[in-house]
């Protein structure tokens, strides 16, 4: 931490925030420069607030220097964090593919795209039991019932599922079902949910908040990790900002940014993004080229009737169309898709 | 709902739109124009998704014409709702102010900052017992204990309580305590919450996500009165931009959108938007002159010490500034203070 | 300038930062704290870019702790600018007000529309000849011909005139007419406007780009104070966000935010922020409550018929509420409204 | 257009607003529905603003249908548009590559950045001479000289040039040097500019703004477009997010978005945007692989000397590798990256 005292501030106020950091049993490391002075704090430092000091007489501002996060850092831990989906690695040498429907409909439904992702090369089913939507009268998912026809369509595949826990209520359930448990951007921030993600004994998807910077990002996953739970994968899903030609802005620099703090596998949400099909292969493919470990993309073979999102789910045909994309692109990032499942 | 044709889409595509839309049971209106045909549909739009349309060939653009939420709206209900916090009324005549500490500490602190409070003039005490943080390192709040002193500083002063409920574990505890139970901005879509505390049997106040827009925050209310829980209060408390000098962005003009388009009260939160002390009277008195139903503002008597957003709090003296300074204030806007308690 | 090193950088590579401090004549503050290194720069920081040591190995990130802006802060010239524009005085103990047609559309009716802003009180009329529109098909002001009649109507009504200067190309003629040059927000980053509007010998009132942060705006000042012009008024005019029930998000805080850093008077615009008329006076309140020094405010006589803004202008009785309402709030922020002119 | 009724207005107030539709001269469209009645508005809308309706009594809102420009869009022009750079053909079936350093320093440095580039297989130079800068301290640019120097540097390698008109006052002596004219993303509103940008005789190449949307970029090319300058060239660089990892959040998003309504090309700019060097290769390839008519890419052998935006130069080696990495992805997105020149 940096204590950036004002031009005017005496003698006395930089004495009183030496002694007041000393009290809390920090070193003061004062730097005198030619128009001001600052004061580096060295120690132990999780237990102080910049408020501490911002108040102070003589104070100009405080600048936070160490970042607040700790295991999910590289500075932690070196080595790339490989993530185990029931056999699927994600963030090794193979980028993934986690397709299929936004919400599970029906048995027939799942099975159906279930089956063209896996014939299309995709490694992973996705597909919404329960929905968080933003209006009280839009569909809000099967619940039960549809993480039942989850494991019923894994069984005849042999896909893992990925499907998200939209509250404590349904997470142990969710648990019990999925390979994989997301939790949704809406909720990158419900701490108990995250604490109990923590435990669940699964893998974590987590997607970026609509709003979350890639530091709050890595305090949530740092709340799973903190539980015990290392096997998280992080997803960018789109940011809200002022641009309305698409539903979100996806990010994909977020890419590279968490890849050079963090250790953990970071995917791309290009469907959720956008919001629109004729987008959905543009973005994917920008997603791999960055450097993603992989895409997660919405499939429907009848996106009229789809009961959600239609509008921005691809077809059978443009998968493997963009599974062909993935297969060219992935060497130049020194990666692979793997062979055909 | 208006469906845009492309320029050059011809009349059997233009014919499709309109038996589509007629197989839904609805009716299709067609605007040949100059350049371009439009067509309108009417009839009962609840189960229609834009989606169906948007795929159609020669389908331009698809607008959505009227609002998603019916129970918070004006058109509904043209009558202001008041709610009622145990006697204290929030959204009629006088300007509410809620005060308090971040966190309940301990029972001294909490009824010290209460009974300054009260002295001060305000009518409901803030102070959270359970506390969503960023980062799993910070103090996460005294929990139930902290709510077992809330309801002794009630005792003790008489002011009614608002605390948060940050997940629908705690939810029936912070209800059987709280006057009024508080939904964070980080849980503003947490839609399970949402359905609970809108039957939790008491009145909800409801904080606007740093991200949401004003027709999201009204779809988060209509999930409480969807549920038959009248009793809403809605905070506006900063939304995020790109501005870096406050924490969040104060949206003032959210209070004349609110006031325009719904009949619930709002109020803001000036210390959380600024997350300085120093910005506290200046924006809470803005809330107030842009015609807020009230304020809900921080205050600590040893903000140096205080567990959680200490920079942010501001004196019980500063409190009783802004109280003389809102007396001023409210006629303006065709309200009163309120006498003292 | 702060150089924070890795956890795992070598003391050969803190050498090698600190050599490279020293060769530029700077002086290298090392800071050996529990986890990593810092390292404090001192010593005249004017030329040096964080670019020198960022890529340099071992170096975790680069924190700029000084502010680019001289001129503009407080720590430069503590006591407030006032600044006066033929006789009134922005950033004294009087708010001042501002107002006028968005467009000068004929010398009928900005002298009619002046005479209703004189009769309510306002100081100062504004009213653009030169017209930036985001569309090459929109009204574009009516140039010269514009300015003279603004002349003529000052001449009428004796109140001094406020006029934008749209490029370096018509500066020259806006600073013989008008008594006060507006650059406006998007030419808030056009540096040769700025300079030569700096040598104008005119009071210059700058708008906040609708991008820009605080930092930047005080820099785009400090080009007009740079080239020896100290009489300059910096006006919020909403920021672009995410939010989109107002035309742009009026940062109230940015009030507070400027006259904490800089001495320079900041107005606020609550036309052009909310783009509607109802919103108007309502943000109008909100500024003066939150400290500005003024407000600038559109006003048309026949909103339905105007050239440009229609919908965001009030009517002249709606300034006369405003007026009053400004008169009773003053007080407040330690101000008076000015007698009747 | 199409004007929203309340659900309460009455059958008089409906009849008002189509008479006053009709005096306009434009054909009123009521669509009664099962609420509210709409009312569509055709004809020539060219001088009608939305402003004549929105204070109407019973109107609750008017919505645009149409979008403001013309000669930019596809509607409009259903070919691509291919600009021509000296023989650079930017929108055809070759991504270009457009590489330099930000500044001219020197010959030497312009001369020795623009034969590595070259070697590399870039396809036109740039290279500022005119420099728009935050700070009135930071380095401004050599000016006429800068331009000699381009000049000259042009003629050695045969590479094409592409500089910055940072204002009117530069823009004829910045087109006669010049192969193309950079209009910045500062400058993308300042409309004198716009217009004289497009009378100057060369291609244009302009940045969107930090702020705009692809309406308002569209917008300001149909400036240019208007004034008969077709060959233009549009740039996303980077938007004004809250995330705060990037300078700038590239919007690759807007590549697809862009294509689909304009007939314009569109060239990523991965240096800008991210502001750092280790994301301008992965943005590059993200850029190229959602479908870029190029990019923009600022190099420089000395990164740690350079006088403006070192940190965020490639190193001419890493240009080599993404030039490698371009010819791998042009397939993918129907392009080659042609020959080596």
């Amino acid at each position: 931490m940096l204590i950036v005292m004002k031009m005017d501030a005496t003698p006395p106020e930089v004495e009183r925030v030496v002694s007041t950091i000393e009290e809390r049993g920090l070193k003061a490391n004062p730097i005198p420069g030619a128009q001001r002075t600052a004061i580096g704090i060295t120690g132990n430092l999780g237990v102080v607030e910049p408020a501490h000091f911002e108040s102070l007489p003589g104070v100009l501002e405080v600048i936070q220097v160490s970042h607040p996060y700790k295991l999910v850092s590289r500075e932690f831990q070196p080595h790339d964090t490989v993530v185990d989906v029931a056999g699927v690695k994600i963030g090794g040498p193979e980028i993934v593919v986690i397709a299929g429907p936004c919400s599970v409909e029906s048995y027939e439904q799942t099975l159906r795209i279930a089956k063209s992702v896996k014939a299309a090369g995709a490694h992973i089913l996705r597909g919404g039991a329960f929905k968080p939507r933003t209006s009280p009268y839009s569909f809000q998912g099967l619940g039960l019932e549809g993480l039942e026809i989850l494991a019923k369509v894994r069984e005849e595949t042999g896909l893992p599922v990925v499907t998200e826990a939209t509250d404590i209520d349904v997470l142990d359930q969710v648990a019990e079902y999925a390979d994989m448990v997301q939790i949704g951007a809406r909720n990158m921030q419900n701490y108990t949910l995250l604490r109990r993600a923590g435990r669940c004994g699964r893998p974590v998807f987590l997607k970026r908040g609509m709003n979350a910077t890639i530091t709050e990002l890595l305090l949530a996953a740092e709340y799973l990790l903190d539980q015990g739970n290392g096997q998280v994968v992080l997803c960018e899903r789109g940011i809200r900002t002022f641009a309305d030609h698409t539903r979100n802005t996806l990010d994909v620099s977020a890419v590279p940014a968490v890849q050079r703090i963090s250790h953990l596998p970071i995917v791309c949400d290009p469907s959720h993004a956008s919001g629109k099909r004729h987008k959905v292969l543009p973005l994917a493919r920008s997603a791999i080229a960055v450097g993603a470990d992989g895409i997660m993309v919405e499939v429907h073979d009848q996106p009229d009737k789809a009961l959600s999102d239609g509008p921005q789910a691809i077809l059978p045909n443009e998968l493997e169309t963009l599974m062909e994309q993935a297969r060219v692109l992935a060497p130049m990032v020194d990666r692979s898709l793997g062979a055909l499942v």
